[in-house]
């Protein structure tokens, strides 16, 4: 059997991060969400704070229309195609949660997998963002709104998917209604 | 604090009905599903035959433009006006199972509700239907989309909402991947 693998897509400030922490701490096992940053960093050769900014949504059209190499690839391509790796061989490695950065879409093909999606309404996001973040209480939701708009057109650039679109997760649970820790249990108890 | 009421939406086939009965039983709760029919059909005066053909989907555009009474209420709106009654009476009887019949978009402002929405994949629904309700194997698929698409209209139609979209759902659940009694235990456990 291959390794078991969680990966938890979500809504910018509905706890999915924290969630995925959770439930792999109650599970023993690793949770990767900042840490891809640096493999993906190493493995694509840019900047660990290009990645960063880049490594889940669309900032400017820019990014993919400019800067091709020799072979037409941008460096969108470059760092989706780096992160496909190191996404690939973490699944290879050992059973873990990994979250965000399109690995439902990379590890869809994956035999042992349980596709989590992490959704809250706008009123429950913006609290969250504005509290645990400590971002700006003017206009949380504008924020919100834009970082929907660039994690669904990155996701749509390379999956060719709707970005949460109910099909594509075993299971999607709605975070400000349920609250992060019984998430979290639910995540553990499917594993 | 009002009674505790479970709403289940579902693609046809994905074994919903069986989940929010499994839950229920777990739950020492009644389900409403079947029963629902000869309740609507006392509140309307329609027959039962007709509100269990016509209570979920849109068979024909015919049933909608035609047949207005007097105040120029079709009997597709009288259907959902009963419906609706029904529903919002029994839960404020007591604490439920209530499958279909929009009653996630019903009870929608109900302060004590958890709304389920199960869903599978095409061949899972196909296989589905063909083992548990005998229906004919042949092109099972076909049969699954004409059901989709009924009922996705008549939702849209009397809701403005779209159907099976995740942020009208607290948990929502691919049954073909998780199995129907693990969603039951889930939906239970979230009570």
């Amino acid at each position: 059997m291959s390794n078991r693998i969680i990966t938890i897509s979500r809504e910018f400030g509905s706890g999915g991060r924290t969630i995925g922490r959770l439930a792999a701490q109650k599970l023993g096992i690793a949770c990767y969400d900042q840490e891809l940053i640096d493999k993906i960093a190493q493995e694509s050769g840019l900047f660990k704070e290009y990645v960063a900014a880049h490594a889940e949504d669309v900032r400017s059209w820019m990014d993919f229309v400019s800067s091709h190499d020799y072979y037409g690839h941008s460096v969108g391509d470059k760092l989706f195609s780096a992160q496909t790796k190191v996404i690939r061989e973490l699944a290879e490695q050992e059973s873990c949660v990994i979250v965000g950065r399109c690995s439902d879409y990379i590890l869809g093909d994956w035999d042992n997998l349980l596709t989590v999606f992490i959704h809250a309404s706008m009123e429950k996001r913006a609290e969250r963002i504005v509290n645990q973040y400590g971002e700006s209480a003017q206009d949380p939701v504008s924020r919100l709104k834009e970082k929907d708009r660039k994690r669904r057109a990155y996701y749509q650039m390379y999956t060719d998917r709707r970005w949460g679109a109910m099909e594509n997760y075993h299971v999607a649970l709605d975070s400000g209604a349920l609250g992060i820790e019984r998430c979290a249990e639910i995540v553990a108890s499917l594993y």
